[in-house]
């Protein structure tokens, strides 16, 4: 076993010869144990982390500031790790203390590291390139972890776009295929006005289709990086063309439509576009959870046969009553959307609490934005798939703008008013009123 | 008009004949306009902060730092606005900043300027008995405030208390009277058991009978008072009698068990036994909104005879259809229970914000706790008064422990699983299925 | 004393001669005490009410439903209420079931009752304008609710736009005011960079108009009204160019840009909005809460002269110790942002609440999001007024851009890292440090 | 490869060799996909689901229900899976829809097919033991989850309540070593009174000691089983002294304090509990985030030597500046409070939705509250061992009780008030202020 010492201002530490990381992702490894979620779990993260390191290196290759020779190995390093490499050198928890310094450290030295080997160098040999001189040269640890974490954010709105696309073509299918199902369930209804079931589902697709316009828009704002911008520090020691040039490449490199933030400090417009995001992340978690809760009381009362809806059937049900079964997807899609209120509650908090120019909180926000993001594409992939798709109606269709309204009033036996179902005047009255015969 | 002038470290002021309050009211008047709630809509915050200035009289008198006449004309004052005298003179903003010192100081000052004109003075001639020295002697602004405000909250639980106690009587009427009534609606009904409608009430009242323990229990840490307390601050103007006095008097005056906060600071202390207040009100909070809930589930579905409840109706449903009735007094009981759980969000912001020995934060805390309390106790009256005493069940009563659990399942043609209500493997299936029958 | 006898559904009640309201208002004043809060305290929802009423009258008469006698009385009776007439009959608690039912019936029977007079008829007096068939006509209590509701909401926007436009000006001239003015406070400076005081105050500025933006996008959404949408209900007893007049009408009347709500059903439409324009709120008050934390760190530590900023002194600090003045304004804004993500917390649950095509649980979020428009302004007005405009810093104004970094270091003996200041390696080791020098 | 094929209500399904589960389990494997958390990285709840089986068995077993033969190979199985066998076979998310059924069958498979090869047979033979009608015998799937799931609750306090009691050591030691030190920050300081740092560990000691306090109260209450309570389901189908037996079972092997939960309803019974464990782990998060807010507060100011704590240096700082060391221990643990914060929003949200007999939501109850009890005690351990033991103070200690007040008032050249650290009148007026040298 080769162990190789390593040196950082805080004395020497021993890192086994495995370790492709260094001394300080090794110290934060021993510092934080706090969601117990390493940064692996999210590749985007990782993804960005080595666009913002090549676009970076490029740009100060551009600049004249790093070699061919180290620009081209931590180049190559960066897209062997996006290709699928070392992801399980990524380790540190990724809610930290230091605003993001150890994820950006360990990025920086897991990428040296990977750069040293293809030079034909040993781990630790940063004499030949060095992860805080030449991986993270010209970059702060805050800058540069921001900028990642917005990006890793955007990569994966993809998911979730995608997943929402899938389920509003589904919902739009069903409303066409329920077209002429009149649904008598819900709330004052007119004369002899009704709705029709597919009506219902096209309402679902509509709601949501108005969330991809909206993650969208935050995606805008969340492609506005602050890396290094000289309009916040006035900073001597940076090439005044760097943040220019960075921009360039990351566009490149990411496909994505990088701007630079320049307007803002880095602190007030991070956190906008994070709570922004966070709120968008909770409508959507709300509407999901108001459509399980609608799809639940559609597929209600099994006693009449008017008007009702069938789920997929995915499991068995009672352990006890074998052939009763639950509405398991819709409420395991509720139980997801409340997890991403609760998510979004954290990132408020975490949002206020930073109270200077460097908000310290940033961690716990990325990780439950990326959290939500990966929940919520999953729930939705999974409502579509196990449930919506699968819906039948069990009322024949019926044709519209009939003459005889009292025909439809003799089809619609209880008027139902408000959210919750309810009653009327008194069950006998009702039966006997000519309220109901004239309805 | 005779307006007079009144002067404080900022300067002159003029204020009005009419205003028994003083400058440093004024100041506070115009400083925070927040909430738009004065003092006055609190009536037991005005009784507790009169309370406390009493009790302080008392004891400075007892201790030899304040004459006889002095303290004669402060009790006589706290005691007449106690029954009624110039509620309307506590005029400031609930939600202030200063922890509290202008909430103190109206008490301070109104107190002052009625016990001037008991011994003969005019209001403002503080050479004769002066708010800060006198009214406010051996006291801070932030603990006679700490302490007016946690007798306050524990004032105000009597009502909520009561409100309590009177609907869990209801709730257990209604158990008794539907104690033979069969429920079929809800979950996973076992071979041959039912449960009764009655046992869902008592249900009910069992659970709300925790909370007036909760409730009572979280008054006892809130009767802790830190006024004073020697083992804070290691002061050497406040004689070491005065807490020890002040209890005594305070106990008297208030009727409460007053106790010392000994062990622990007047911050932490404070905010723990709001915080838990607050949790309990939340609490309570969501068992009333899922009681309204079942009870909305049980007034449901008009179509069956089986197994219903009827709510009793208080008002004429919607405008178009008029024999449609709403639950109404359920629906607003569950948005009143979302306004307290968004009151004890409040609560836990300001509760974590307080970053020093004292919470600046503490105003928004007693206004949300008190506000809570006072919409808890009119929530509970209402639902109690409008709705539960009235509920009539619809179902005949039958016999329990009936021989041939074939006959009660015929009498439950649907066996429902899960929280909502849900699909048989097939309706189709479902009427024809043995398993229907050998359930 | 007159009292008249008024009829529903429910039988006869007797009402004192001095209600311009109803029958149906008096069942709701005895059904809900929850909020305490009544209609009137909310003068833009009784604006935009009669509005609403006022252009459904307009486009009833132009439709030929209504005679021009009636259209006359119900115009000219809102009208009069607009301009201040009969607030205080507004009377019903603005949280309340059946989704908006009593709002609805408070302004249908006022105004009915105000055209009767203006008829010259007596209160009461039905017959010849009805409260639910002439000034509610063509509508449903729920959506003329929701669209006055929405509306409201815009209008109280006005207040606060203002506002914000008001204090962003403030810190803009802030901002120019310190333009040369070092601050040393915050985080990781690198070499020879700083950060000017007046920057900061950019920054809040920039923050702060892009909510003016959001806010401007939020009432785009919120004008568009579902009043009698056809497309929800296929009604045959309203006229199909109802919609169409009627935001004719409403918006040559409330001078808004009025859309009709076509595409989406009214249920997920205006959660949609609501949510939304809470969220924006939200994320307004988490601004401010980090503003004034900002601003009391800035203009904490007395002990140094350099980069300090002075808060005006609005009133007397503690009652023990009288040359402490505490950031009394800050304080207060903290805690109604605390307030405002309370109430949001609120809507959002109330949101997820309503589980059919009509959400009852809509009160308590109009309640919440007006509540919160009326205290972030006056917040915000109380920030401007009270602090902001009254800041002056300490230290003099610099030279950018000097030649030798080393007196900037001099300037600056401590650099601080994180969202909290914070420890060098020690004390000691810092004052000798190379380290220091070397910055 | 030996595959083997299960049958159950839906049909038939190859599972792979390895799986010691079954086929509900695989159902449930592709149901769902929400936390992406599996059951197995919560060995406290594989714990206490093995122990619920064996109690279960042991009792059917003592009714002569269950064969010896049977009993012998659950419990052995039950055994070996708590010594850590298998642990990766409990695969199921743990937010899933059906109230928890799918966890309780994982755990029925699992320990069928173990104790199937204890028997000699093969995995599947479920003819000589079977999952459901062996395993699950005289339980439903719910309140064998939800007695599991109370449980583990329980079990995870023994970590938190031993990371509690080792921090307030901590405290209280450090309460002890600068009992004699003074402290000026903080505020409205009195007349000639001070507070000694070592106050202020002393008060977090005891505002933590409450927690644990609290923590014992709240698992009493979590021991409250509803196995079978025959109060709550009129069966006839279980053993009437199943439920005692099972309890005495229980009991032995938990070694803890199991009793019946007679008195209530499954349902609002186990709400109350979480909801007041998931309040009571806020309010320790509260309390952590204040206390790491005020750590850092003192450890504020490099630039006076007076009433300064060092926090022990964890790592490097920027990447930029080296010798500066952010507090990122304290930063950690207060996101991680935040996270809690979150996490009990969830549980609210879920208590609250559950709207019958069965609380559907109960699975992401579970999770967030055994998720918050992991973080806290790492947190908690974290905050420890790499912070409050290492800090040291920079002041000496000073003799108490000077006799000299003024001596103490040139100690303390700044005294504070209010939360935020703040301003004197004016700098300089308060160099020459009287008042400064009459403190």
């Amino acid at each position: 076993m080769n162990n190789r010492k390593e040196h950082d201002l805080l004395g020497d530490e021993t890192l086994p010869d495995t370790a492709w990381y260094g001394i300080q992702t090794l110290r934060a490894l021993r510092n934080f144990n706090t969601s117990g979620v390493p940064i692996h779990q999210f590749q985007d993260l990782i993804n960005t982390l080595t666009m913002v390191k090549q676009a970076s290196a490029e740009a100060n290759h551009e600049l004249g500031l790093l070699s061919s020779k180290k620009t081209n190995a931590i180049r190559q390093a960066c897209i062997r790790i996006r290709e699928g490499e070392l992801h399980n050198q990524f380790v540190v928890d990724l809610i930290q203390g230091g605003a993001g310094v150890s994820t950006n450290m360990n990025a920086n030295e897991v990428i040296a590291n990977l750069a040293l080997s293809i030079m034909g160098h040993e781990k630790g040999e940063y004499q030949y390139l060095h992860p805080n001189n030449d991986v993270n040269k010209s970059q702060t640890n805050n800058d540069a972890y921001a900028t990642a974490a917005r990006l890793s954010i955007v990569l994966s709105t993809q998911t979730l776009t995608h997943a929402l696309s899938s389920i509003k073509s589904s919902f739009e299918k069903k409303a066409e295929e329920f077209a002429r199902t009149p649904l008598v369930k819900g709330t004052h209804l007119q004369d002899t006005a009704t709705k029709m079931l597919g009506s219902e589902f096209a309402d679902f697709a509509a709601s949501l289709k108005e969330e991809i316009v909206n993650i969208q828009s935050a995606c805008t704002q969340l492609c506005a990086t602050n890396l290094n911008s000289t309009s916040q520090y006035q900073t001597n020691s940076v090439h005044p063309d760097y943040t220019k040039s960075t921009i360039k490449h990351l566009t490149h490199i990411s496909a994505l439509p990088i701007t630079s933030d320049k307007e803002s400090s880095d602190n007030h417009s991070d956190m906008e576009a994070f709570v922004k995001t966070s709120a968008i992340q909770r409508k959507l978690a709300i509407k999901l959870a108001k459509i399980c809760n609608a799809i639940c009381i559609l597929s209600n009362d099994p006693r009449t046969n008017f008007n009702e809806i069938n789920l997929p059937i995915t499991q068995a049900g009672s352990s006890l009553v074998p052939g009763v079964v639950s509405p398991v997807i819709p409420e395991a899609v509720s139980q997801t959307a409340f997890q991403v209120i609760g998510h979004d509650v954290t990132v408020c908090m975490a949002a206020e609490a930073g109270s200077q120019q460097l908000n310290a909180m940033e961690p716990v926000i990325i990780y439950n934005i990326l959290n939500s993001m990966k929940m919520l594409s999953s729930a939705i992939y999974m409502l579509n798939h196990r449930c919506i798709r699968g819906i039948t109606a069990n009322s024949p269709p019926i044709q519209l703008n009939i003459p005889d309204s009292r025909m439809l009033a003799a089809l619609m036996p209880d008027l139902s008013y408000g959210t919750h179902p309810l009653n009327h005047l008194s069950s006998a009255a009702a039966n006997t009123s000519p309220m109901k015969t004239a309805v």
